[in-house]
């Protein structure tokens, strides 16, 4: 039976037709079940969900459990999966984000530019919590994302790379140039308190903005940074 | 007495103390009565309210009200207010934004990128709920926003200007060359929908993204054109 979802279980859930649909096309292996309600008239995720041999459950239970308030009338049940970083590409790295839907988003966003592998350094939001899942637009079963207990734990697994850490007190962004020929390591602090000032060693660059604001919000500032490297 | 925030209503809500210092230094004119809980360990904003001859009120009551469920411990209750764009400065006019989130967050992001007139076509989120002001971190009281019936409404207000529709059917936005000595509009259409084609017309541009995901978040996409804008 289907209960709220909680950080330590092992299942998860794609709320909503479209985060549903993302699910079945790009993990169909981790499908347990898709819930559909009465109300729902998107047929593409039942018909989907039968090419695959996916249990079908038809009724209103599990939306007034997972879902009470929201406009969601199909969801995905799934296994949590791992996923492993690709050495090849361009990452992103998270240190302790603390918003599920800032970490969605900029999951989403790291699909759409080209910068699927995010590390994501504990303590931190769960990558598998609904909010964050339905954020993401489903993007979260495209993208590679691993945790890590810490920054250095995260560089012993990955060494070699051009680490850019984006603080208050860097350099200018527009001004720093990429090259394709590198692999980088775009990283960003927690939304209330940015990267710890050690991070400064490794040459940190700051998004241009007034100071009329504290900060940028992390999946702004992420998404400038990971447009950028994808026009390179 | 407080109540729950109705769009109708005349007067708002400036949730949790970063939020009402914003109020209380940009629009003090506009301050009714500043919350405060006993778990509030706060002090500037109480300090602040006091040199403005503020009304406080302490206790829990309006914090059952208004932020149930939330960690907030300061609320600055506000009359709306009226503002005009500048027609000196560049625009964004986002054209039906329906989410209460993005409308803030492209308001934060519009203060940080110099860009801080906006114009909104209705049928729109409130950009005076509490949970638009509150992801805008309180730009709202910084930056000008005007609501208009259609975009014709905006044009006849604010002629003569560039007008740059973002559309997944435009020209690639890393090849658009903006000028300092123009005074430009970039308009966003729908989370959902986009932008109606007839906004073809005026030469469209088109953030180069993956074609694994449909679209950009709307706040991602304005702010990755802002910042653009603001380095030129």
């Amino acid at each position: 039976m289907v209960k709220r979802y909680k950080k330590e279980d092992n299942i998860s859930y794609a709320l909503g037709a479209t985060v549903a649909m993302e699910l079945l096309n790009n993990r169909p292996e981790c499908v347990r079940t898709v819930y559909i309600s009465p109300k729902s008239d998107v047929d593409a995720v039942a018909k989907k969900a039968r090419e695959l041999g996916v249990n079908i459950v038809e009724g209103d239970k599990a939306f007034n459990i997972l879902s009470p308030k929201e406009n969601c009338f199909v969801i995905g049940e799934f296994d949590k999966f791992d996923t492993r970083l690709d050495e090849d590409k361009n990452h992103v790295v998270l240190v302790n984000p603390s918003n599920a839907g800032n970490l969605g988003t900029v999951i989403r966003a790291a699909l759409a530019f080209d910068c699927g592998n995010i590390a994501v350094i504990r303590p931190a939001v769960d990558y598998f919590d609904p909010k964050t899942v339905r954020a993401s637009m489903g993007a979260v079963f495209s993208v590679n994302v691993m945790m890590f207990d810490s920054f250095e734990d995260y560089e012993k697994s990955f060494p070699n790379r051009v680490i850019v850490p984006f603080m208050l007190s860097g350099e200018p962004f527009g001004k720093k140039s990429f090259s394709r020929d590198k692999r980088y390591s775009l990283v960003f602090g927690n939304e209330a308190t940015g990267l710890p000032k050690e991070f400064e060693k490794y040459g940190a660059v700051r998004i241009e903005q007034s100071d009329k604001v504290d900060s940028l919000n992390l999946s702004v500032a992420a998404s400038i940074a990971m447009y950028k490297l994808s026009v390179v």
